[in-house]
Formats: structure tokens, C-alpha cells, sequence
């Protein structure tokens, strides 16, 4: 059993219902959205009858639930979508589009602040930036950890932006929790189903990516471990899915699987232009498809030197290259569906 | 070895170049551009000194190949791409996208000539229209045949449109040949190498659907089979291709594969958006992406009635769908790489 | 609706039952297997009252379908298989496995006589010799045509073996179906339905090969191509489908793909191991694994000199290399659900 | 650069080789197998003159490699296979094949015992049981978890038997390194390399399934994260990947995919035919096919009482299934490449 809570309800209608579950037996859960409270009943083997609810107030629906998926559906949650906040009132899904940019790694404490600069002057409001890195070989940089981390930091403070950075164990998530914006979960870790729990406790929004080979469905399993656990505040990311095409280095963009989730799903998806190809031209026609598609943000990688960079070099823009494509996004926005927001500049 | 011959060559110097190869024991098939045509010289196991063809003129380059692919490549054939004339100077491959648009099938003459007025008027030149229909069952409705051909000529000539529509062996080739102006070879035949060499010998441009399972690798070798039978007139065609997700009744637009298929290859790629999806929303989403992210030509159904189409009606859009598509797609025709041809409405 | 007649219903049966279908306006067409006929009634847009049928004998059972799918279903087949006699009591289907062996293509009359007598030496009965072959280059060699399918011809009578050889179009099909025992559709046009339904209409059994990319649910629906024109005598070859490997030049044979046909559809179904893999040990492996997993035959690749083979040589095994095989199918067959069916030597 | 040592070699000479390293400024790590170590120079990104290395005994080979996978290969390992030997002298990639067996979960101290009296009496001495499961619902059983554990150890410890049980995190890996033989990485946390690392430090033999969708490159990465660690220890399990077949719930065993990686890799590949269908009757024809293909091992699961499973219960055998496979499996092993491992029955 479900109690989807009314928009508005207070704490305290929201305990007398917690309270009420408890009375009769059963463990509540409540996950939490920007707008709107659910509470999950968690050990009710038989069924509870929902007259006994009457009593309470701010409640909007109580849903009888019996399959696996319960907290993605939109319908499930009286139908609207969450808006997720991720801090001073930079939103996702609402009707406009976030652009998240960044480079693929911080690489230095000059580059971290050089990139902030350059993107807070052109209205970019959120800077992505690895720090710990899951590479296709262990041999490969790895991230500067800790470091990298204070250089994010840094650089965000100074312009005011928003961060993104990944997680890849418990340790990042704990140390990136406490400093960056949003967490990343990358496309390797969709399924490390224990992270993700822990991701569903964690006071700060989620972004999580698809995995190259997933299912829309399995993107559900992933979120539903999210949320069940407490944490509404997920925004999840298509960045391309592998085919048969095996002899390129590249996947493909499933513009119509954005479409099918948000006709399902509560939650905003977004989508990663860099990592389908690996070639800076294609990164832009893919990025302005996908403002025109339509989708709830673009996350683009952009770097101070590519060519030098330790890390995706190949597919990453340069300050040059952003900006061509910025006037274009400009341009195209008027006839998206959900145009691009930029934010004023920040001044240091 | 393969001799390719300058833009402007004339008659007289590719019989000269024909005749030379013949003298000295080889077989010659010519395989003609619009701009440009190609000498292939069968037969030689071993290697010909080029120094024997300094005598004659009109020569660009003299490729000695080995690779199983020749004439697909754009390296091979100058580095320019083929421009796909199809009559009355409409052609493919220019900095223009074109549309195609019509019903999946040819259902009666009436519907015929509705469909053309009203195409026609919006500006579209180029009207497809099934007639005969290779469907997912045989008990479907498998198209109007020998009677159709003759509602959609009629239609097209009325309203001065050009036309495709699909072969699916010998006998629908051969009456097509003489009636339409571009002979379309559907997914499921696209591999079918016996009716694409026949389409190398026709005097018609050919549109060939990369199956939903082809990489493209696949649709190079189909090609070959078409240009090494001495047709360079053909347009290929994206449709989505397959995925893992099987659950959903749905294929993806592999806006990459174009790009690469571009880069490599000197045929025009036009896509076909009414495919990947059975929701005509979609189709619209996809028509928008497609003219942003840069191809030849869109391919759209459209029919009068969607609701009550004999095929293809869930992903059809009806007249009115269609004009505001329309509206969309020029005003962001400005920011295309490619912006949308249209024509004059011809009156009738 | 679908009339399912008694296994030994006489013609004289069957023809009432054609000529009472007539009476009532609509359109009878049978569908002959070896030990049961289907008469399907076409045209029947409403709903026939069987009680109509009460009246004939011979009749098993009446189906009212309207799904796309009807003469590929075993349970609408009474629910038991059919057997495919490709003559002188050569069946596929029984309670044993057939092995089909030869070469890729027939490459010259020797060839065709040495592979016969080596075949049948061993007991083999069934040859396959390609004449008409579709290549992955045009340029590459495509088959000794009319000429192939004479030596072909002779080899199979001077050792008593049957044949099965591959159409392309309407001509080679025409041309083999006058010479050949089997007639084999090729993969790449599995989903050709124009060819198809041509198989349907002849009289010698079809071997059609799953498409590389093609689902269970495709195979059906060409099946149904073929059964709804009237012939019932189809073998289907699983040959192993594409995958995301792409690196690797192989595809995955499957096994469960193989039980699940097994389980819905009244066919025989083969495993065809030597063209998922372009390594002759590997083949071995694979024919080893099949024979125990369970399937209605084999199909291999033999050629007397595979290093020197026009096409497939490095999957062709030797005759050294099958004499191998054989020996461990054999001792492998006690344990077999379908033991490998051998034959005596057939003496010249 | 990296250093073979012979087989053999001793812990100074081992020593002895890292300190020469250390001397000239770089950091040494040590990979051990069963038979043979193997030092990874770190940190040497200019060349080291192989020569400074003639000074010390017990080296086989050195191998100067830049490329980013390196301890996988066979041909960088001498050639040879390592041998992971999960305790009194039970091993894997010897000349036969070994059986894993048991439930899904651990459901109850009784059913742990139940199995391991079963299996150890049918001479299993290897059983599978998941105490920490990763499920596709959040609200589906999770495993017993530190209860399990116990249960499993204890029915482990009675009958003699060795261990396999999932790690899905560091706390739980750090608890079954304690207590397991083998530790399991599931297919949903193949490309966790944060905790792929940590597998690498621990002193158990590893044994890391496929996933689903990975390809046999994506497999070598991950083992590169275990092996440059410092575990040479590790097992890898095929067990089944995703096509395009959406509709059926089912993969397929890539048995060609396990030739593959055996010509190229020295660590042991084994088979779990359980988890490709849900279906019991297909997974004894799997397992039967599986071992006459050939790999070092086959994993099935068994259940006293399938039908009431908490998970898997579909394809779980029962003992009476498992007895009747078994009695073929012997059978089949006289012909198979590795025969099938079992030991005498070990008395309580």
C-alpha cells in the first residue's frame, strides 16, 4: 500500500499518518519529492483496508500496489511530475530545458576555475567534473579524487554554480555528498543496486545515467531503488545505447525512449550528447537534435584544450566550439518545445 | 582496377576507354552519374599497368581496388558527392533537404488524388504511395497492384508530383519501371542481392531502406550490388533500426549512422521518421530532429483518414497534422544545415 | 476460419469440403502436409456458423482465427508435428536428427563427384551444393549457375543422394525446383515474401533459413508466407543470429530459440553450425553441443580441399576432419534425444 | 613493463626483482597465481632497458606493454593457463569440468542443510547459495543476508563442502571473504570496478559473471580491474546475454563466446545454464550441451522445493531433476573434452 500525500501537506499531517501506520503494525516509509510526500507501507502481507485512513488528512490517493514497480509511474503519483530543485531554485521538469557542461575530468585547480569562468559568463549555471573516474582501463588516469574535489569546489563557490560529479562506492558517495550539488551515478553503476539504495538515503538530488545496454524497464528497477528509498529527487540521463554496429565506437541516442519514459515517469530526463560518438562535429548536430526533439536538459562535455585532455578528449568542445553551438541552441530554442535556460551572468 | 572519369567526359572518350580495355583482353561496365561516370574493369586477375591509359582523355583517376567494396566509397569516386536527379531538375544530395510524403498504400483513386491535391498545394513535389505491400501477415492487405499504379500515376500526373513506390521482385520491378520516377526497395528486400542487381540495370533512381537490422557496413555491400550494375541514381534511406528493448513496439533513428554514412559514402541519405514509432505525436518529434540534425531528404505518411487506413495508420498523419509539421519544420528550416525544399504549388 | 482435416482423409473428402466452402460464396485453398491437410477459408469477413460443416466427413477440427499467425501453430495443427518427406522415405521430424553435408558451392563437376561419393560413402544422404550464391561482394565468385546445378545433379544420381540447393530469385527457383530435392532460402532473403509465397505454390519441400537478425516472430511470419500459399513441407535452419560482438566475425547459435520454435510451431527446425563461427574446430564443438541439446538435424560444410574453397573455406571442414566428427556424433548419439540418423553406404 | 616470473620461482627471487625496481624509482606490485607471479612495474612512463634485469634469477619473460589491457591475455602470461585452486585441491581450468550447485538463496538453516546433504552425497563439493540478493524489485526478498551467511557456512562445514556467495558491496564483500570459498560478482555489478578493485586485495579466489550485456572485451576490462590488483584468482562465468528477442523472457549461452576467451585468456570460464531461460527442462538440455561444448565448469541451481522458491524458482532444479541430470551428465562426460569433476560422497 501507497498514500500519495496532497501537494502542500504539512509535517505534521504526514507524521499522524506515519504514526497511524505504526499503530496498526506496519513500518512507514516516506519518500520525499520537492512538492509532494509518499508514503510507502512497507510489511503489510495482507490487505489493509483503506477506511481506516478516513481519519487523516492531507491525503491525496491511497494506492493498493501489488507489482515490483511502484514509485516511477507517473500515474501512481497523481499523475504529475516531480520537479526536482537542486538548489537555489535551479529546477528540472519544468518547461524549459538545464544545460549541465563541464569537462570529463577535473584535471587541475587553473582548469577547474578557468572552465567555471568561461561557462558562468555564457549563463551555464550547473559545471559537471569528475573526480573519481571508472575508465575502460585501470591503467588509465582514474580521477584526482579528493583533489579534484577541492577544485570543483573552488571553482563553483567562486561562480556560483551548481556541481555534478559521479560516484562510483560508498566512500565518493559519502565525501561527493557533502560537497557537490548532484550525484552522479554512472552508466556502469545503473544496476549496482546497493549504491543506489544508498543514493535513496542521501539528501542531495541524483543523476542517473542509463547504461549503454539497458532497457527502459531496467532503468525503472534502478529508479524504484532509489526511491523506495526515500529520495524523489532523481533526474536520469539517456547518453546512447550499444547495437549490433560493433566495428564503430559508437552507440545511439534513443530520442523515442526519452519520450516513452516521460509519457510513463514522474522524473525529468535529460540528455548526454558527448558520449554517443566520439567526434566534436557530431556532438553538436546531436545536441541540437535534441533541444529540438525535445528533452529536460543537455549535458555536454567541454574543455579548456581537448586535445590535451586526460580524458574524452576526442568528443569534448572547446570554449570556441561551445559557444558556436550556444548561438545556435539560442536560435533553435524559440521553436523547442522546452527552450534552454540560461541564467544571467554570475559575477565573481 | 577501376577508371574514374572526369565531370564532363564525353560519350566519345568513354567508348575510347571501353574500347582500350576491351582490346587488351578485359571486360568494361560503365556505371553513370549524373556528373560523372565510372569505368569498372572486370576480369583482371592480374594487375594492368596504368601507363596503357595515358593515351586516352578524360581520365581523372585510375584506382587499382581489391577491396571488396569500390564504388560506394567517396574517396573512390573524386571525393564529390553524387547528385540523385530523379526529373524536372528535383534532385538529392544538394544542400537541401527534400520531402517525400504520401500514404503507406495506394487504398482507392479517390484517396489518390486527395492526397497529391493536397500535397501539391503545400509545396511537396514528391508524393510515395504503396501498391504493393509486403506486410507482416500475408492474410493483411498486401496493396491494390496493376490498379493502384494506376490511381497513384494518374494522381501524380494531375498534380505534376513525382513518385515512389516499392518493388518487391521482378514482375512489380518491371511495371514499376515504367511508371514511376523512383523505384523505392524496402527493408526486408534490402539484402534481396538478385532485385538489387536488377535495380543496377534500370534506367530509374532506386531509394533503398537500410533494414532494421543492417549495420551499415550491410547497406555498403547492398549498394554495390546496385552501382556495380552500372546505376549510380540511388538514394538510401534511414528507417530506425532494431534494439534490445523488445517490449516496446519500436525502433531507433540512427542519426549517427547517417553522419557516418555521409562521411564515407557519396549517396544522398534521406530519413524516414513514420517508422521508428506508431504514435503519430512522435513522428513529429522525430520530423523536427531529423531537419535539425542534417539529411537529404525526410520521408512522412500522410493520409487522409489515419484513422481508417488500411496500413500504417497509427504512425500517419492526417492533412491536418501534416500543415502544422509543416509550419514547424520552416521555421526551422533557418537553422538547418540543410534547409527544407519545397515548391510552388503547381496548379492543376 | 481454418478447416483441419483427419490424418487420411481422402481426396474425395477434402474436395467436398473445398466445393461446400465455394457454395457459400467464399474462396477454399489447401495446404497439403505429408499426413494431414488444411483447408483455409479465405474471404470469410464475417462470422461462419460451423454447424454448416456437421454435414462433411473427414474433418478434425474447425478454427475460427483472426490473428495474423495461423498454420505456423501446432496446437491449430491438431497439435502434433509434421513430418517433411523429401523423398525415399527421407523424413525430418521423426524421433532422429538428419545430417545434411557438402560444400558451400559446387565448384566443379570433380568436386561435386568426389564430395558424393565421399558423402555417401559415410552414409550421408542428403548433399547441399550451392549454385546460385549471394556474396558479401559482388565481386566476389557467385556460383557456376546452370552449370553448378548439372554437376550437382549428376553427383546426386551416381551416389543416390538427395539435394538441397539455394534460389535467389524467380529464375533459380524455377530452374532448381525442376532438379533439386530441397530448395534452400538463403538468410538474406528470409523476409523476400515475394519469393516466398513462390514456395509456396511449388511442390518440393523448402529449407528456409532465420534471417541473422530475425526473431522467432519474424521466422513465423514467413513461414506463414509459405504455408498459406498450399505448402506445408517447410524445414526451418537456425544459423546462429548477430549480436553486439561486433568486433569479432561471429554470430551466437540459439540453442533456446531452437526449443522455443520447437514447443509452438509443427515444423522441423535444423541447426546449420557451420556459419556462426570461421573456424572448423569450432564447428566441431558446435555440432558435438547440437546433437545433444536436441534438434531435428545438422547441417555442415564439407569440401575436399577448404584451403583452396572458392567461398567459406576456413568453416568448410575436410573430409578428414568430418570423419572425425562423425565418429564422435555417433558415440555421442546413444545419448541424444534424437539420435543421428545414418544410412547405408549407397554402392555406385 | 611487466615481469613474469617462472613457475616456481621463489618468494626472495620475487623479492629480490621487486626491490631492483624499487631502486630505480618505480613501484612494484605483485600478481600472484597459483603457479606463477607476475610483477607490474607502476609508474614507468619512460623505457626501462630490460637489460638492468639479467642480474636477478626465477625470470621467465619481460613484456614491455602499453596497451590498456595486459595481465588478461594468455599469450602475456606464458602461454599457460592459471589454475585457481579454491581449496583442498579442488580446481578449475584442469583437464575436467567442475559442477557448482544449490539454490538461489539461502531461505532457512534446514534447506541449507537439506541441499548440502544432497549434493555432497551425490559427490557436488561446490555449492552455490546468494545471501546478499540483488533482485528486480526493491520489494522482492533480499537474502537472508549475515543469517544466510551463517546457515550456508554451517550446512558448508558439515558436509565438506566449498562455497560461492554474492558480494553486492564492500561490507558484504568484506563479510564473505571471511567466511566463503569464492566470492561471486553478479552480472549487474560486472563494470562496478570500485568494487572489482577491492576483489583484487582479497585473499579468495573471485568468480565474476558476464553480464548480460557485455561483450567479451567489456569482461576482459573488468578482469584487468581484479587481476592489476593483485588476484590472479578469478573465474569467470558465462551466463547467458540479450538479444533483440524482447518478447520471450530469455538469453542465449554464447558458447562460441567461451571458445573465444579460452584461446586468448589463461583464467578458467565455466557455464551456468540456469539463468538463461525459466524453464527446467531447458536447462538440462543446456547443461548436457554445455559440457560435450566444452568450458571448465557448469553452474545450476537446485532447490528441495522449486515451486515454492523465494527466487529462480522457475528454472531451480529439484533433486530429483538434478539426480536425472546428473546420471546424462556422466554418461556424456566419457565423450566430452573435460569430463565432469565429482567426488566421493563426503560422510558427515
Amino acid at each position: 500500500m501507497m498514500i500519495v500525500m496532497k501537494i502542500g501537506a504539512t509535517k505534521k499531517q504526514i507524521l499522524e499518518v506515519v504514526q497511524g501506520i505504526e499503530q496498526i503494525g506496519y513500518e512507514a516509509k516516506i519518500s520525499k519529492g520537492a512538492q509532494r510526500s509518499i508514503i510507502l507501507v512497507h510489511g503489510n502481507i495482507g490487505y489493509i483496508d483503506e477506511a481506516y485512513f478516513n481519519k487523516f488528512s492531507g491525503i491525496r490517493d491511497i494506492i493498493h500496489i501489488s507489482r515490483r514497480l511502484r514509485l516511477v509511474y507517473k500515474e501512481n503519483m497523481g499523475g504529475s511530475n516531480t520537479i526536482v530543485d537542486i538548489g537555489e531554485g535551479i529546477k528540472f521538469n519544468e518547461d524549459y530545458s538545464q544545460i549541465i557542461a563541464g569537462p570529463c575530468s577535473i584535471e587541475s585547480r587553473d582548469m577547474a576555475l578557468e572552465t567555471a569562468d568561461f561557462l558562468s559568463s555564457r549563463g551555464v549555471r550547473i559545471m559537471r567534473g569528475g573526480v573519481f573516474k571508472p575508465r575502460t582501463s585501470p591503467y588509465s588516469f582514474q580521477g584526482l579524487k579528493e583533489k579534484g574535489l577541492e577544485f570543483l569546489s573552488e571553482a563553483a563557490k567562486k561562480y556560483k554554480m551548481k556541481t555534478v560529479s559521479e560516484a562510483v562506492d560508498e566512500y565518493s558517495l559519502s565525501l561527493l555528498s557533502e560537497v557537490v550539488d548532484v550525484i552522479q551515478i554512472g552508466a556502469r553503476n545503473m544496476q549496482n543496486y546497493s549504491l543506489l539504495k544508498k543514493c535513496g538515503t542521501i539528501n542531495k538530488p541524483v543523476l542517473l545515467k542509463r547504461g549503454f545496454t539497458a532497457s527502459i524497464e531496467d532503468v525503472y528497477i534502478s529508479l524504484e531503488y532509489i526511491l523506495s528509498e526515500g529520495n524523489q529527487n532523481v533526474i536520469v540521463c539517456e547518453r546512447g545505447i550499444r547495437v549490433f554496429e560493433g566495428t564503430k565506437q559508437r552507440s545511439i541516442i534513443d530520442f523515442l525512449g526519452v519520450s516513452d519514459f516521460k509519457d510513463e515517469c514522474h522524473l525529468p530526463m535529460i540528455i548526454d550528447t558527448s558520449h554517443a560518438t566520439r567526434d566534436r562535429k557530431k556532438v553538436q548536430s546531436l545536441s541540437r537534435a535534441a533541444i529540438i526533439y525535445g528533452c529536460d536538459g543537455l549535458m555536454i562535455e567541454v574543455h579548456p584544450d581537448p586535445d590535451k585532455a586526460l580524458s574524452d578528449g576526442p568528443q569534448s568542445l572547446s570554449f570556441g566550439d561551445f559557444d558556436l553551438l550556444l548561438i545556435e541552441l539560442k536560435n533553435l530554442s524559440k521553436f523547442a518545445k522546452k527552450p534552454l535556460k540560461l541564467y544571467g551572468t554570475q559575477k565573481k
